[in-house]
């Protein structure tokens, strides 16, 4: 189906839901359920948590004249089908993350992560003052969607697996999972990769059905309990230089809402953006930690040729999903003049500060 | 006087000044004016115009309800009686640097930012989640504020000298713009250290006051026009690995506002914290570009055996710091237990990531 066939009836079905919605009894006497549908298991710490905070806020910051109910994966839809329901109005909004509904324009993976991308800080400047926002914004109003930044987990492990990584030949023949334009530099690389939900990785290394996964990090990956079948972590991540959450709220209801409303909402998914992603930051170290010396897990750094090499194949990938159409064209170049941009004051500024803190603390 | 006098006395002062204002007509009407004061000029870029879209934001999530007036710096009261004017009432709220108050406690500084600290990003991880908010608020409350983080300018430049500084002997006879911590390392250093107001640097650099000057980075420092009379623009800065901007509101208006405002205002200002920080990001870059290329700026780095040596130094003052009582010993301690923890996980995670990344990139 085209786009703009979609739009169209993504609008009537929301338009629909808008309305039935608007003619609901609560809604008559000023107050509001929205439902918010997640890609997470319920209260899985950070993610799941996030959404959490963020729905009880708005709750308590309209002194519950908006009531934001989360759902967790599975619970109403599955984890993978949130952007779906937002579109169509089975649901208000999701929590979630966009790289996972590539399905709908491959696009959407730049406003979660990039291989060989930004950080959480260069992605913060770019969405918020460097026009990612506003090309985020384009692309979502085409599948009848407002997001948002709600959270970011940081640069990410680069993953668990069963054996060394010591070249390129040990990820040919890999069963991996991993999402997003990451899945895609695996296949290039001979590996094949899947792309499945958190709550559903585990069972799937155990049962053999994957060998090697990504998922987040220490905080959530010691959660999720992969040390129980794969020994070796490898660090850093060439896929997640961070990973964007994201809120998208459908367009119709966001457009219903009142002036006030529209900021309280946008300013509660901002203020959300910075809780989560320095909880990410705040939980991760102590995580490690129990990974390492309580659990056993051996944590290795991937050899610099073989992170190099696939550093070459990541640029080739993210030059390719930015050559879909006009509109990717437009969201990759400006995503790379960010990172350039950003990415050189940063090497001014905070990263010879830390070399000259880390030679002083010894 | 002793801080607990200070209490009373602030207490009695600020309860009549929230009594008074609650008889105001606008009150009764259900719509309030809050004065902000700021240490800033006018819509100063970043620090000023940082306040303004606070204050907007604050003003459309109310619709209006609540109206958030700025005065800069001198409006209202001068740069630093910022929080004297929030202790006593005669302001409702102000956007300022804590740094900049040292005179009520010095504690106060490890909530700007602190020489050989923490980055904005592990500062955010300890105010939200490693223990930075609670000790914050139990400070602030004896002084009868409530602070919320509001912005940071990320790592400073290490600031303008009409000299190249090859050794700490280039640093002895200084007279130097520093506040905070970073002014006291200097003084160690046999240089003469002053805080003065942004709105104030330039003047006295042209008259001579001062030879050196740190501000914020290229962005401010480009709007102060320092280029004018100084020619050699330093990094990294030892004093100021981040720059905390924050709102503190006075703790009888505060305790006076609903549940739902209190949290309204609270997200306001993490939204911002995240804004306002982005934007510094965003803006330096194409600042320091503009420094170098076209006002001829010459850009230097210092020497790693300076910076190791006054990284010594810093240390040591923040020890100080760290030791006038029972409180600030907390605060020094929670502060330094989360630049290890926070800083540990990023050197497995973001730093060696941005290694890689610039090896792939070139």
């Amino acid at each position: 189906m085209d786009r703009r066939d979609f739009l169209k009836k993504a609008s009537l079905v929301s338009g629909g839901a808008a309305a039935s919605t608007l003619a609901a009894p609560a809604y008559a006497q000023g107050k509001r359920t929205l439902k918010m549908v997640t890609s997470w298991p319920k209260n899985f710490p950070g993610l799941g948590t996030g959404a959490q905070r963020l729905a009880d806020n708005i709750t308590a910051m309209t002194d519950g004249r908006l009531t934001v109910k989360v759902y967790s994966a599975g619970e109403l839809v599955p984890a993978f089908e949130a952007y779906d329901a937002v579109m169509t109005g089975t649901a208000d909004m999701y929590h979630a993350s966009e790289y996972n509904f590539v399905g709908k324009s491959k696009s959407l993976a730049f406003f979660t992560t990039v291989p060989m991308g930004m950080t959480a800080t260069e992605f913060d400047a770019w969405i918020h003052h460097q026009g990612g926002q506003e090309l985020w914004d384009e692309l979502a109003a085409s599948f009848n969607v407002k997001s948002f930044p709600a959270g970011n987990t940081g640069a990410q492990m680069g993953g668990w697996f069963n054996k060394e990584i010591k070249s390129l030949d040990d990820i040919k023949g890999l069963k991996m999972r991993m999402p997003g334009m990451g899945g895609e530099v695996l296949r290039r690389l001979g590996a094949s990769a899947v792309s499945l939900p958190g709550g559903e990785i585990f069972q799937a290394l155990q049962s053999g059905a994957i060998d090697a996964t990504e998922f987040v990090g220490p905080w959530n990956d010691l959660a999720l309990g992969f040390y129980k079948t794969t020994k070796f972590y490898y660090y850093p991540g060439f896929h997640e230089p961070s990973g964007g959450i994201s809120v998208g709220v459908n367009l119709d209801v966001f457009n219903d809402f009142s002036k006030a409303d529209q900021a309280m909402l946008r300013t509660a998914c901002i203020a959300e953006n910075n809780l989560l992603s320095s909880e990410y930051n705040a939980h991760n170290g102590a995580a490690l930690e129990q990974l390492v010396n309580k659990h056993g897990v051996v944590l290795k750094k991937f050899p610099d040729d073989v992170f190099d090499a696939i550093g070459k194949v990541c640029e080739e990938v993210v030059a390719e999903f930015g050559a879909q159409d006009e509109l990717s064209g437009r969201i990759y170049e400006s995503y790379l003049a960010a990172r350039k941009n950003v990415g050189d004051w940063m090497r001014i500024t905070e990263r010879p500060f830390l070399d000259g803190r880390d030679r002083v603390l010894g």
